[in-house]
């Protein structure tokens, strides 16, 4: 089946909202199994939304609209696309009431506005809402599929994970089901070059990556009569992409390296104590992230400059002078600190040259050193990251993550 | 003028990247004065490539382009748009010779491809691309404006200020000049409300707003013959929009407020230390993010744990006790601590419940205190942020940035 993925409202046609919608559709629809071959944005304009909205339906077999089911008179997108479909729009009382109930709730005055979402096209079908007043629209007709979902990236989600989703599935009579292999600390282009002879002619189930700064995702996808046949396509799938990357692999379905590190310190009751020097409290940020991580953060120390590594640390004097702030020697005196001073399961030191400045031949930008003491047990890593200081920061935070995920997991 | 932004590229219908392009010259154009009535994508097929520039091109007097202008096979915009336009393509020797000493400087071998980025419409124009080996593209044609652009954002954005953007102004006859105006501490239907009148029947300055969490931007731009002409028309409105929101105003043409707080403390020599708990390292983190902060950040501490507040910064368990860790107490008593620790000119600390646990009837979710010693006056500011956690978190780190603005700028 062919999409087309439509967005109504001036914002959008304004540059004043990124279009996240048309993302999250097409990562979803193709995990589907749809092609979609068009995105396309047109203003809250009757005539132009009219005109987009048949050449493209057209074209496809499903159109996706988000946007413009909103109460206010520049909200058309209904109202517009039920005529083109020949569904007049008639009142369904158990939406009346629901938007009814909620404004009384919210102790507000319903509008006739407010009521107009509460209209459904005739021989269409209303996709309800849990998180906001408008409700979805289906019209499928002359084997074309129409659903109409509200702009706001968090309702528009719900609707097509509840709705959407679902109904394609049932209409390709089909199960489709998908696993998520996370990677960090090899490159996107060597997993890339690594899974191509995997992806060379894989038809079912597929594989897709998709990178986000240092953390890669492997997507693969089966579809098949029923949920047993799906997992028995993915299960070797998933094996073969696991032993590829060995330890590189840090989750399966699982959240990200920051959500998984802190919710197993909680669970293990590990301690942890930090000092960052040019990170500059990101890693901590980064753990603190996690809901209930104070049971197990005993401290953090924000060491950026070489008197607050003497003052608060204990580096030494001598071994600043001698091998100075980005230095092994440095990295395992910050930990030694930290034991010292804090005493936790865990401790964790960064010191790197993040850039602009500071670099010299011998210490270029993205020289970073990690120190990881693991119950007493340390240990000093060095990396060289590359790109500007916002990635060296960002890199510098993951990998101390992913050093303290290979000993606790 | 109308335009329409055409995005090439199948990775942007597989959903693998978030269409920023369209966004950024959305933005641009709209500050131009042009109006953009479509947007559009279509992957690296030919045909329906050359559908969708035909259908569009009939309805507007601008097309651009992003992506397709690659060295691959997969990249064919050129190739399709210039038969469409009745330019056919000539080797540009210039654009040949810079491509291949490009190739040279890195030890490479040019290809066909490569080859290929170097040719030119007859008649059409080659945009220059500092950064890139990919030159955009002109081709204007029966009062049609085309312009073809590379899809890396970088290089995209290089080419519309370096070209597209002065084409533009001179096709109009004008000259287009903007003020950037950032607020924060402000909702932003309150600014809209009262920047209402301001907007309502203005044609030239015209005024948008954009709000990114918690900073709102409001856009003033005027057109006119010259740039004194524009300038006047600009001032009276800029100083209006200042009046009406006073010291909300924290920068004219500016940056962040962590890059306008952290390059002020650099410049005025002014140290500063921190005592974060809810934030965890956030505020720390931001300010770290400036190069050349560690000439004034003295230290930070993450005290994310009772135990750490009172071993790190002395604060007393009695205070604990009587009024929790969340009061307006303990704030004091974090900044009195760094005080006396570390005795930097401005001290601050930040305590608060980010949710989801935590919470009681009378301490809810988003209830911060943030404490702020100014060369050893000593305050506390009390908030009560709405939303998640992670919007929590990162209204703390702005408003505790804030404060330090009101003291030092």
């Amino acid at each position: 089946m062919k999409a087309c993925i439509l967005s109504v409202g001036t914002e959008i046609l304004m540059g004043s909202i990124l279009n996240t919608n048309t993302k999250y559709l097409s990562e979803k629809l193709n995990e589907y199994g749809v092609s979609v071959l068009y995105h396309t944005s047109v203003g809250d304009n009757p005539q132009r939304l009219k005109e987009t909205f048949e050449y493209y339906l057209n074209k496809v077999d499903i159109v996706i609209t988000t946007g413009g089911l909103g109460p206010t008179q520049d909200d058309l997108t209904k109202e517009v696309i039920a005529k083109i479909m020949g569904c007049p729009l008639q009142r369904d009382d158990t939406i009346y009431a629901k938007i009814e109930a909620y404004f009384d709730g919210a102790n507000r005055v319903m509008t006739d506005n407010n009521a107009k979402q509460a209209l459904v096209p005739i021989g269409g079908k209303a996709l309800e809402n849990d998180k906001g007043t408008a409700p979805g629209i289906y019209i499928g007709k002359n084997n074309k599929h129409v659903f109409l979902l509200p702009g706001p990236p968090r309702e528009m989600q719900h609707l097509f994970e509840l709705h959407v989703g679902p109904m394609i599935e049932k209409e390709k009579n089909q199960v489709i089901d998908s696993k998520y292999i996370k990677i960090f600390g090899l490159g996107e282009s060597t997993v890339e070059d690594k899974l191509l002879p995997l992806i060379d002619g894989q038809v079912n189930p597929t594989i897709a990556t998709y990178a986000k700064r240092g953390e890669i995702e492997i997507r693969v996808t089966a579809s098949g009569q029923r949920q047993s046949e799906t997992e028995e396509l993915l299960t070797p799938v998933v094996t073969h992409i696991q032993e590829l990357f060995g330890d590189s692999v840090y989750s399966i379905d699982g959240g990200t390296l920051a959500e998984l590190v802190g919710q197993r310190l909680i669970k293990e009751k590990l301690t942890v104590a930090l000092a960052e020097s040019c990170t500059g409290g990101l890693l901590a940020g980064a753990l603190t992230d996690i809901p209930g991580i104070s049971s197990v953060l005993q401290a953090g120390f924000v060491t950026y400059s070489n008197d607050a590594k003497v003052s608060l640390l204990g580096v030494s004097e001598k071994t600043l002078e001698a091998h100075g702030a980005v230095s092994s020697e440095t990295a395992l005196e910050m930990i030694a600190g930290l034991n010292k001073k804090i005493g936790a399961d865990i401790s964790v030191s960064i010191t790197g040259i993040a850039g602009p400045g500071g670099a010299s031949d011998s210490k270029p930008v993205g020289l970073v050193y990690i120190g990881l003491s693991y119950f007493g047990q340390m240990e000093v890593h060095q990396f060289n990251f590359h790109g500007d200081r916002s990635r060296v920061r960002s890199y510098s935070v993951l990998s101390a993550l992913n050093l303290i995920r290979k000993k606790i997991i």
